[in-house]
């Protein structure tokens, strides 16, 4: 019988599940609801409903599977604790949910594990991804907001308290950025999906009257990354602004984290990470301007060239279901 | 017989060498002077000259000891080639100096080590310091800059190249002060003995007119933070801001490792921590204003209350010879 984990990938709206083999085929997948906030449902009535789909799931297989672990990435995941802990965007936002305790209830015999989305995302990049062989390498999740997933030595650093890579949370400008976290100018505020719409409005309030621009038909509610990328593929000058902005932003806070913990690679994953090359060129050259000569390449004769074109990577989980991938790793990772 | 290592911290004006046993206890120490950068002596003299001084050392410990190791703290030091490379305040600035390779030609059946002086620092502290029983923590170095050294599960952090660990040149202004390193706005223009001198005088600048002080009374060349630290101790105010500011400083960069690695501590060596309180004060409350909220310790009802104190510690190593327990440690860490 063919051994497969578990993967399952909490979001705000949808819980998604997949039962995983070693190479990284997801063999059958499923989904259900995500209770919304408001919902009252309950942390144990979620996660039955979770092991019932996955239940369901291990006869949806074209052959019979064995099952061998459950990988899950959830906001707000502690690894260290088996918790999920005041997520924000889930009804439990008040809550110690121990997750992994509510599910082995289900599955008694099975390894659990359980860590925050863009933790799974870098496992998963390691497992399957362009990681693949690397020691040292930083993802970066770029969604609403701005999750990392850092590995050390081949393994992911959780910190004392299993809640380490909150790279999204870098104060980059003192007193900038109102963030959800109740602090300001945070880099995810500015590096996001969330935070290219707000530039997009910052540099649009500063070229309204002088630049045409295809994102003045928009409202901040209707406005995407995908709308601003196409007009920037387009050559709209305010549309390329925006990406220039966003990309010397992330360039400036990769610095940093290349002089902290000197990855191999840093993967860019999630939705942002689509826009490519627009994204890509311009923190690129904002790494090149702000690296320690030490970190780019050296060449024979001792003269430092700085490479970044190399250390700066799109995640090879995009547009696979890479967060359900990644849960699934946590188990292959360490079998 | 007593089993002993030798720890040598190279430093721009001397060497000191130290017979260390594995409680931490330097049996017996010397220096030799630098070469300075002028002085045209190879790297290969240099290095006869301390294993010369390392012979002459074994034989005036009191008892008889067995040498089992030499762990080196050297600035560029790569602890994974180990090369000292392009050390621009050593006479072999543009040579990658394959020091251990050199130094086990009069030592060739024991194990040799070397780090930089900062991560020496951090694994001294693991070893003999408070850091004792820590898996995660960072250790930053106080000196003419800021040089740092972080440990994820119990190992140093050395990166893809064994140049991990340059929090001292993480930008935080960008456009700031000019850095020695070729950039501008590095945390150690900041926060370092040079840094702070360059926050007197830039607070002198603002204030001249308005306050007294006993800062003005000494030049660029002789002001020493020891002397700013005495004036802030009399309650002289521009002292004091020049602390403040520089507390604010490194507690925002601070804020960030924690984001980044979430550490069990942070410990401060080197000089300028010898300020105690006047440094310590200012820095846990930017750490406080700063910190992602999740970094700082819960009470049972679920409320976060801030808490750095714990968080940010003096190094056991200051008014120690910590430099040559550091690089003892380096052997003794991992026998």
């Amino acid at each position: 019988m063919e051994k497969v984990v578990l993967g399952i990938d909490i979001g705000a709206t949808s819980a998604k599940l997949g039962l995983v083999d070693s190479a990284g085929n997801i063999l059958v997948e499923s989904s259900i609801p995500t209770p919304v906030n408001t919902s009252g449902v309950s942390a144990a009535d979620f996660v039955k409903s979770l092991c019932e789909a996955a239940f369901v799931l291990q006869h949806q297989a074209q052959a019979p599977v064995e099952l061998i672990g459950i990988g899950v990435g959830a906001p707000n995941a502690n690894y260290n604790k088996g918790t999920i802990e005041f997520a924000a965007n889930l009804p439990w936002q008040h809550e110690i949910v121990p997750f992994v305790e509510l599910m082995q209830a289900y599955f008694p015999d099975l390894t659990i594990r359980i860590t925050n989305d863009a933790n799974a995302a870098a496992i998963g990049e390691m497992v399957y991804g362009g990681a693949k062989g690397m020691k040292d390498f930083v993802s970066i999740t770029l969604g609403t907001g701005l999750g990392s997933g850092i590995v050390v030595g081949g393994e992911l650093v959780y910190g004392c308290d299993g809640f380490a890579g909150e790279v999204g949370h870098f104060i980059m400008v003192p007193n900038g950025r109102r963030c959800g976290c109740g602090r300001q100018g945070c880099l995810e505020t500015y590096v996001s999906a969330t935070g290219l719409k707000q530039t997009a409005f910052e540099v649009m309030s500063r070229r309204y009257f002088t630049d045409k621009s295809l994102l003045k038909a928009a409202s901040f509610n209707e406005i995407t990354p995908k709308y601003i990328a196409d007009a920037a593929q387009q050559g709209d000058s305010i549309a390329l602004e925006v990406f220039e902005k966003t990309g010397e932003m992330l360039g400036l806070a990769l610095a940093n984290i290349v002089a902290f913990s000197s990855p191999e690679a840093i993967f860019l994953y999630g939705g942002l990470a689509n826009a490519g090359d627009l994204l890509l060129t311009p923190t690129r050259k904002s790494m090149r301007d702000n690296m320690l000569k030490n970190f780019c390449k050296r060449t024979d004769d001792g003269q430092f060239v700085q490479e970044p074109n190399a250390l700066l990577l799109l995640s090879k989980l995009n547009n696979k279901n890479g967060s359900v991938l990644g849960a699934a790793a946590l188990v292959w990772h360490k079998k």
